[in-house]
């Protein structure tokens, strides 16, 4: 190794533990002789190609600890797409820094970066090693059991509806939230880990994965009603009618598309509400609530699954030991391989780039609004030790004196 | 004491504290050996009128612990604001039942309800104790330093804003997120103690206790955005313009108000996607997000005050302690006497009814848009310990290659 230079770049949206995976990097690499310069690119690709680069060897060991357990790019991130030209200018950076080593930590979107970045340098014949580190909110990745950001968001939103389904046995009527998820409804599943007693809610759950009708939502939601006297509803932001149309789309007066194309669903309180106004008018009950948990489910500084936090720092070192060690460029895959424990995997950049994974049938119930014990296996480990617990007073009642009967 | 009967009821929304005051009550009057009864009723004070009580007496003391560290009202609650003729009813009951104490945990609304059964029983010469237990997230009660069930809203608004902040800092916009609070901004300026940097967020706070006028909101949000290239933004459910008239009303197409008379405002995404139209529309920035936090401020099961928990614990408590001892009816009021300490007086029931309390001009700066040291202070000993902390990569930056200048 000639220039002992690495580089490595957060992409996309920010998760809790993204920068477990930086640290990750930072500090494994610094292990090896060889590395002698560990550059940051500041947010993103865009930093890459303005040559906005940080020296992270000159950061101390125990900031980059305390910024590890920091949530939200530290980095900064981008919401960019390069396209071939803007690979192409990334690529010429590199080779002018005489980077070796290019770490990206993204999701799906990035993972398609890299692979072209490592085309390009092939084709130019530079010895680049490319190495993607996977991050996401929404588990979405394919050839992953999950994908560290998940389980901490996971465990927010079971958090949340743990509460608010307390807060709904207080005050009865109707309760709805919306999470984020545009085609993968993990996230939104995850509140039924927040659910202890058989009458807790969320009562009913609406994913991506099925379509949504609104007639058989309102006929859930009413026999739910009258048998509990209350309510409470998760609902994925990406809930979309038979055609593919997102619902959120029909009512959202100026719809929005990021660079990737995506409808930009979130920071709208439009689903939420518009669901909300036809549980009132159609269903006469007139205690509704709609609540969209928003960014707070993927920064909320304070509800870290360990287990998270762990994998995000693992899936960081393991990227510079598949980059010091093997012989070809990959993305780094978790698998899980026992009750609980997992093992880490370097796959092919174009066995994941482009591709959305979405709940298997397995894990969604036959009714369609509810998740399986397959699911409440699958996730609970990932939630992470620690997990608030809800209790209820038990049922001694008092005699009645005025009223007989 | 001839019946040895007390009743503890919870009336109004839900706080994360509130069974910390419940059991308070339940565990403290049973160390008197003239309590031989406690009894709580069901869904607050409609719970007394429809004799809907449970023996709290044949709870285990483990239980009720663990029902304590619990958020939202164990016992359920009510938003029936009683008049006279309810009042009377809930005296009949209590009489039938030969309730010699009984505890009612609520806000301002409650309070009045206490005075009223109190004066009907003493028109009625029945010796009743009557003491009212505070609790709100709002911190909208007069005569107390501040009140159970507030701290820990505000330190989850807290946590939620230092994450709001370092998400919009990785991908930078403007981030604008709603917050609880009719008529007092103490929670929306709780998200002031997220801020750690100097530039970091929030970067303006609206209060309820100031004007809200949109041209100014506009400028303020147009110079921040200039100034750092992003913009946080901490908004009160409760904002409204010179006439009084809430800006969300302007809006909300439906247009509840509860028992109490109080516009419905949770709930609603309308205002945040309103404020967030006129930022795109009339500041011509692309990237703007707005969030509603609704619920969750007061129900997340995880995000609690240590110190929130002891003194909703100790007005329990103490209230128990002014029944057995003192010579009146009246309302446990917390009082700071130190830095950091309090103790427990029991205020006049007319004291307190029907006022709400709001911010000090000490709290807020001249620019009216931010907090003062004064607030940081008063704040800052009540959101507990272990309050996660933010931090930052230093910056270190490399030389470019490629662009010269």
């Amino acid at each position: 190794m000639k220039s002992g230079k690495i580089l490595v770049a957060q992409g996309g949206g920010p998760t809790a533990v993204i920068n477990q995976s930086l640290v990750g990097v930072a500090l494994e690499a610094r292990r090896f002789s060889e590395v002698r310069r560990v550059y940051g690119a500041r947010h993103g690709v865009r930093g890459i190609v303005d040559e906005d680069f940080v020296d992270l060897t000159q950061e101390t060991s125990h900031n980059l600890e305390q910024v590890a357990n920091t949530p939200a790019s530290a980095l900064g991130s981008t919401r960019d797409k390069p396209d071939l030209r803007y690979c192409h200018e990334i690529f010429k950076v590199l080779r002018a820094h005489e980077i070796e080593h290019f770490f990206y930590i993204g999701g799906n979107d990035s993972a398609d970066t890299v692979r072209i970045v490592s085309e390009e340098a092939a084709k130019a014949g530079y010895p680049l090693r490319c190495i993607h580190i996977p991050k996401t909110i929404d588990n979405d990745r394919v050839g992953n059991d999950h994908t560290p950001g998940f389980p901490s968001a996971a465990r927010f939103v079971a958090q949340a509806f743990a509460g608010a389904n307390l807060d709904n046995a207080a005050l009865p009527g109707v309760y709805l939230a919306v999470v984020m998820g545009r085609h993968a409804g993990f996230l939104t599943a995850a509140s039924a880990l927040g659910k202890k007693f058989p009458d807790d809610g969320p009562h009913l759950i609406y994913l991506p994965e099925r379509t949504f009708v609104l007639e058989k939502f309102l006929a859930d939601v009413k026999s739910v009603h009258e048998r509990y006297g209350r309510c409470v509803i998760a609902v994925s932001e990406g809930i979309h009618d038979e055609s593919g149309e997102p619902i959120a789309a029909k009512l959202a007066k100026d719809l929005e598309r990021d660079a990737h194309g995506n409808v930009q669903l979130s920071g709208s309180g439009a689903l939420a509400d518009l669901l909300c106004e036809e549980i009132k008018t159609k269903l006469k009950i007139k205690r509704v609530r709609g609540d969209t948990f928003g960014y707070v489910q993927r920064s909320f500084i304070g509800c870290v699954s360990d287990v998270d936090q762990r994998e995000a720092r693992e899936v960081g070192e393991k990227a510079v030991q598949f980059a010091m060690w093997g012989q070809r460029d990959g993305s780094v895959a978790i698998k899980r391989t026992g009750f609980y424990s997992v093992d880490y995997e370097l796959a092919p950049l174009e066995a994941v780039a482009g591709r959305t994974r979405t709940m298997d049938d397995a894990f969604i119930s036959a009714s369609g609004t509810d998740v399986t014990d397959a699911f409440r296996l699958y996730l609970r480990p990932l939630l992470g030790s620690g997990m608030p617990d809800a209790f209820r007073l038990r049922t001694h009642p008092v005699a009645k004196v005025l009223r007989r009967g």
